[in-house]
């Protein structure tokens, strides 16, 4: 009878800690989103104080990947963890790498603000390209709000709505690409301002990317299944089957 | 006695799994390497047919991220490796998430050659930007070689050999996207292929980014610290530190 109290309580306390890294994995996902969110609106506002904060707090991203890293590594080593528990902690591995990629392009962003900012005479954006680029960045940071919300609830459906958020918008990003080129044609007096513009919406693109490997890494999660590198059909199916 | 053989048996399986999944990483590395090398030959002599086999050697490389995975993962449910074997385990599974993302630029670059290819009139790019394109190529190639070797060997003054590399690529690209600009500036007609020199510029400078992750793991590796979003000289103290 103790030594089952003992199991239990061992295996509670690892449940505790498979519980402590997923909050951390949500609050990072959380900072992140956040730094994201700050970064399209301070290139829309041209705010360059609050650019600089979302710089410095991207040591706080990188400070949380090293650390759920190093806590993922001693779970291993002490838990010996298999089957879901295994998957667990590799699919929280895998992600936080992309959290903190995400947080690498909100930084880009801001650097891009800056960058604008102080040039001399200052010429803000166009208020067209400004529009795209908030559309875009609407898009983006809705698809890495559901990945997490997918991983969170290890929500499969929530998931494949991610999968399909991201065709969506790389068919926006190529429209807008295609439309940017022709505007620097147009008007060359325009690349330089124009060139921010398309680096901004690569990196949202990207965004879009990390976000999706986030949704792809719920469904292997959940399913047992690397979906990486499939179509979205196989996905859906994969997604509809049984575990 | 016996069960003193049974040990060294296991660990002796145990041995040779580790040493086969380092051996896949060196093969996966060898054909990132190659696809790389080979995009940018392509790209330089416009070989559309040599594109299209990038591309489709790409999934080739997926593959390989996906089965090196999996048996990662096996290995830690089975074996439940610790300290060095587990840190060997995570760091192979991140590095293949960068050589990846290596073969994911070079099919890129291959797409962007196809792209080029197909335009009427067909205007290859310039000589001076293929050169200063295989040039970037040349430095960015041997960062890859050179983390790959630093990764099989174990050698953290290899590892740190590849982060010096990045310092120079990070200013060669700078350099080189700069002077793109006031090239497009100077001719306007010249927007669009100017344009496919710099996303290929950008496609290397991220190659660069992957090699030395793949070197920070290396150190990771060896010296059990996680040398990530620490300063060129912080790195070079823990390579210079005991273990």
């Amino acid at each position: 009878m103790e030594s089952r109290n003992v199991t239990q309580h061992i295996s509670q306390q690892f449940n505790d800690e498979l519980e402590t890294l997923r909050e951390q994995v949500m609050a990072m996902g959380g900072l992140v989103e956040k730094q994201l969110t700050d970064a399209i609106e301070t290139l829309v506002d041209m705010d360059d104080a609050r650019a600089q904060k979302i710089i410095q707090q991207d040591t706080l991203v990188n400070a949380l990947e090293v650390k759920i890293d190093e806590e993922c590594t001693k779970v291993l080593a002490k838990r010996q963890p298999a089957a879901g528990d295994l998957r667990l902690i590799i699919a929280i591995i895998k992600t936080v790498t992309d959290l903190e990629r995400i947080g690498d392009e909100a930084e880009k962003i801001a650097r891009m603000t800056l960058e604008i900012f102080q040039q001399e005479p200052l010429i803000p954006l166009h208020k067209k390209h400004l529009k795209d680029i908030k559309n875009l960045g609407k898009h983006v940071i809705e698809m890495v709000r559901n990945s997490l919300d997918a991983f969170a609830r290890m929500d499969v459906d929530a998931a494949m709505q991610v999968a399909k958020q991201e065709q969506d918008v790389d068919e926006q990003y190529a429209a807008l690409s295609r439309q940017l080129i022709t505007y620097m044609m147009e008007d060359p007096r325009s690349i330089s301002s124009i060139l921010d513009v398309t680096w901004v919406a690569r990196a949202l693109e990207r965004v879009g990317d990390h976000a999706n490997n986030i949704a792809e890494y719920t469904i292997y999660l959940v399913k047992g299944k690397d979906v990486r590198h499939t179509s979205f059909e196989k996905m859906e199916q994969v997604a509809r089957g049984g575990q």
